[in-house]
């Protein structure tokens, strides 16, 4: 692409460097930003800017958060004694909206994924074997997402724990909620079948 | 969606403004950044703000420029007779990219809509009018989208300068190159056939 203006060949270039965000995608957002008021690309570059400088992580859970402890985790309310381990906000966002758990969190930062170069000394790991060491922990759940590298994950954190007292459990498989069953995988459904839970129990959940 | 985190919380928000671009993606954007180096996101920024500030454009064909008059313009081995009407400084970029035109642009800045509240006055039209009144243009050539906006603007655009001395034409609409015939809309494939060309001159186009 041939540009008539370096200022904007370089917002496009930046703007590209965005996971999934093309060329001609960025300069569709950029020429978008050249319509807008000055004052909305001076906020979102303010508000990009800030994040990065001034953004915290939990100290308790690696959560984000504004201050050093983050409000779930300074919440008396919540019982400190279960943990859901998550690969990322994003998961800990996605559970808090189901009002389900009153637990707190640990956020890892990733999965443990030898072709991506990420190993058990890149993630949130130690700080959490050390909070079970602790013995302040009675469960951890673990909600990483179901694939090889999450099962490594999942099973490189419970060899470092499992001679501690600490019971360990893994987030349902199954079939989602108002999905037709002749449509589900073979692996999800057979692991429904296997781990299928008393019917009065299903009535109880919501 | 609750954040755990103001800063973060207000970059999404501004993230999503930009078009097609919802709060789940904003927040996987974010997130993405806050991964990166500090320095990328500062770059990001800075490329963003400056561009805001700094963009100028050509005085004579409104395409972007970070000076006065744009290389076009100024590039005295191009025809300044021919000048291409376009909506967008995007369509600039694809004509050049053919290589095939030699002529000067002259950028609208968008379509007359009024569903959109877009009229003649919001769009660069009069000066368009002006240069052609000044009796250097020899041609106009339309190429605007094919929509009843794009229709719209260039007849509004005839009404103004038929009475001058200046040839118009639009860009041809056929059936693309490398395209099957019997996917065609039945619109383009009839308006192929109305305007074919002689065979000849097909044989030199490339």
């Amino acid at each position: 692409m041939e540009f008539s203006s370096k200022l904007l060949e370089n917002a496009v270039y930046e703007m590209s460097q965005l996971p999934g965000v093309g060329k001609r995608t960025a300069l569709r957002l950029v020429l978008h930003l050249l319509k807008q008021p000055e004052s909305q690309t001076g906020r979102l570059a303010q508000a990009l800017k800030s994040l990065r400088e001034e953004i915290k992580f939990c100290r308790n859970c690696h959560n984000i958060s504004d201050v050093e402890l983050c409000e779930i985790c300074a919440n008396p309310k919540r019982d400190s004694g279960l943990i859901c381990v998550v690969e990322d906000i994003r998961d800990v966002m996605a559970i808090e909206n189901t009002s389900q758990y009153n637990g707190l969190y640990h956020v890892l930062g990733g999965k443990i994924s030898p072709m991506e170069g990420i190993g058990p000394q890149d993630l949130n790991i130690a700080s959490l074997v050390e909070k079970v060491k602790k013995g302040e922990i009675r469960e951890l759940i673990f909600a990483m997402s179901s694939t090889m590298e999450g099962d490594t994950t999942n099973f490189y954190i419970y060899k470092q724990i499992q001679d501690r007292e600490v019971r360990t459990s893994t987030i349902a498989r199954g079939i989602a909620v108002g999905d037709e069953l002749e449509y589900a995988d073979e692996i999800t459904l057979g692991r429904s079948i296997l781990h299928r839970i008393p019917f009065e129990t299903s009535l109880k959940a919501d």
